[in-house]
């Protein structure tokens, strides 16, 4: 029997011909990555094992982006233990507060990851990077300490789910609609630790954008990683962000899948995740009249350069609803610089919207958008858990950019449909 | 005897021909704001006192603007509560979050504070207006709520000291030189309950901002007001802000003074408060080499259009030191656009600072760039009190927007002339 796109990449990384589902393995790592919150607790492991060195300073990437710039002494500590361990270790990708990004946005964008790599990163969302053909999977801190060690990582060889992709979407339906739909369908544990491998001719109509999304909340199903074929606007991607040669691992045509799903991408609508989990799913042309006090664009998930496009033409004309309050953070510096080029700062800024520098922020409530009892926010994050994003009496709703920004304009939970055809 | 400007604007609000220093009257007030640190304190007092309505809802002003975006439930909590107020009230002068800026920056450019007006703030830097030729002062929570509810203040009348500016401000000198400088000379509380007013022909070489920038810091020196005479440029700027007349008040003759100083603007250079008091003052040009860990360059101090225009000038082609954070907040959103048209914020972002919405932040030890334990920072901020920015163990040197951007390129507290004569 074969083996899936997933395992062919392991197989490699543990120097094996083959390998099968549950099987333990040891791979060589192309990456470990932490942040703030994940990196100091790591470190003190580090040091509790009397490690002296990381295995290669530069294939350590740390990223200060949760609670940054500082919000409280606290979290200032933690950094500049971070900033501290990066000096006296070398270590050649950290990126300072002015001159970075949320790390799932700024990876890829500075060439870090590529097709092919295997790479652990403490951080859930780390599943990110399988849109460009890489395994990559969030760990703990102490697997982080032993993965900048020794350079390796144990992996249990994960069964895998195949979603294939049909069709082109529907307007104003995005990835981040496709992976909540997803979600929707098989609950928020229906790919536990499974890789969730996408395939069909549906994907080319897909934006790298729209691919990082969609692998960014894999784990949001449960998956151990979410992956994506390399296409053509793979290759071109790499080729625009990173010097480092890749290589592209394909599934085998008899690779075992526990299931396949078949999903018309055509048949979508904007999809919005009501609280509590992102499994409870509605199209959001069925719901009722839902008003809202809060909208967040950003995230490791929608804060991309197309996410910010899609937003401000929601924005372009039009003002903020009064009584909302939105918040938009782009991914990275590079983000935030392109959006001010294509003047979709000024459009954020003129409708009433804050627009931020990088930070993952009110994403897992750390600051910088935090709600009170009873407040409702419309979120292009990935977690809609109680209290995540504040106050336990408060509550999101998951939605992509077009949602949200629609939603900002209208002061409740809108179609972009309706607010589009609306006159400027 | 005659009085001073302050003295006349009291006057005139206590419906009296005269009044004296020491004096105590009760004066009509044309503004009584509050942020959303001190509103809710005033809101509690408000309902205690069984008060049902405010005296004008167009008089009242609310400026959610130290922990916004909300920080924590905590925040998020209090600005719930003071926008329910707004509502209940109908005030008109709220300014949500992403429609809004730093109270004391947002005022004037508002047009809702002009030269001759009484206004009280729920917040020390109140004294900002004087810049305008108005009468504004800091005051509690409970004279807020007074305030709001009768729109009338009792005030002691205070006495005054008179400083006579001369000459052209050197190169890389600014407002904030010339009261740092001042605070340096009289000390923390060398205007302890008095007025300080400002005359003499060199004023007319001072931009609105600088003047607002000198106007704020009066409460550091222990004033109760700052304010300047009213000049072409003041009645510009009313007219391109205002629709609200206006009235002029001038310092008599023989108004008394209980001590004149004579500044000659053009034998100053670049100042810096050193640790902990806004008083430690030394020239730039005669402090050892002193590294940084953070640049804050913002603030109702100098967070204004000249104010971020003078640091760009210095991160045009150059590059934030490593080690180094700069934080840039625009001090209102119409400021924030105008950085962005004039290039201003891609200027910033390239060269590897934040620019951030506009917030009080780090100011005031809030968030979005607090300071570990033996960190220090360069800020164009107001205050350098033990623990001001973060622990107790943090550094805070108080400097011009010049002097911080210098700083930010040369990785230690820097001559701005110095940094400008490198080559780009």
């Amino acid at each position: 029997m074969g083996m899936t796109m997933t395992q062919k990449i392991l197989a490699a990384h543990a120097g094996l011909s083959e390998v099968k589902a549950g099987q333990l393995i040891e791979c060589d790592l192309d990456l470990v990555m932490g942040n703030d919150v994940t990196t100091p607790v790591a470190i003190r492991e580090f040091r509790a094992a009397g490690i002296k060195h990381v295995f290669d300073k530069d294939k350590v990437v740390i990223v200060p982006d949760h609670f940054t710039p500082n919000k409280d002494i606290q979290s200032a500590t933690h950094c500049k233990m971070v900033r501290d361990f990066v000096k006296e270790q070398g270590i050649t990708n950290y990126f300072e507060v002015g001159r970075m990004g949320i790390e799932h946005c700024l990876l890829p964008e500075k060439g870090l990851v590529t097709a092919g790599d295997v790479i652990i990163g403490a951080d859930s969302h780390t599943c990110t990077y399988g849109a460009l053909g890489a395994f990559s999977t969030g760990v703990g801190s102490t697997d982080m300490a032993a993965g900048m060690a020794s350079g390796k990582a144990w992996f249990k060889v994960p069964s895998a789910l195949k979603f294939i992709l049909k069709g082109k979407p529907a307007p104003y339906v995005s990835g981040k609609d496709i992976i909540l739909y997803i979600i929707g369908m098989i609950g928020v544990d229906g790919a536990l630790y499974r890789s969730m491998e996408f395939a069909g001719e549906g994907i080319c109509h897909l934006s790298m954008d729209d691919r990082f999304t969609i692998c960014n909340m894999a784990i949001e199903a449960g998956g151990k990683n979410g992956i994506f074929p390399v296409d053509e606007q793979t290759e071109e991607y790499i080729r625009a962000h990173s010097a480092k040669n890749f290589e592209v691992f394909e599934a085998d045509e008899d690779a075992p899948y526990d299931m396949t799903y078949e999903i018309e991408l055509g048949a979508l609508r904007p999809v919005v995740s009501f609280p509590h989990l992102p499994e409870n799913t509605h199209f959001v042309d069925e719901i009722d009249r839902i008003p809202i006090d809060q909208v967040v664009i950003g995230s490791c998930t929608n804060g991309r350069i197309r996410d910010l496009r899609i937003a401000a033409k929601f924005f372009e004309g039009r003002k903020v609803a009064d009584g909302v309050r939105v918040i938009i953070l782009p991914g990275t510096q590079d983000i935030y610089l392109q959006a001010v080029k294509e003047g979709l700062a000024e459009t954020f800024v003129k409708a009433g919207a804050v627009f931020s520098t990088p930070t993952c922020g009110p994403c897992l409530g750390g600051h910088m958008g935090i709600l009170a009892a009873g407040e409702r926010a419309v979120s292009t994050t990935n977690r809609n858990f109680v209290g995540r994003m504040g106050h336990v009496d408060s509550e999101v709703y998951l939605a992509s950019p077009a949602v949200a920004a629609a939603s900002a304009i209208a002061g409740y939970i809108a179609d972009p449909a309706d607010v589009m055809d609306e006159e400027v």
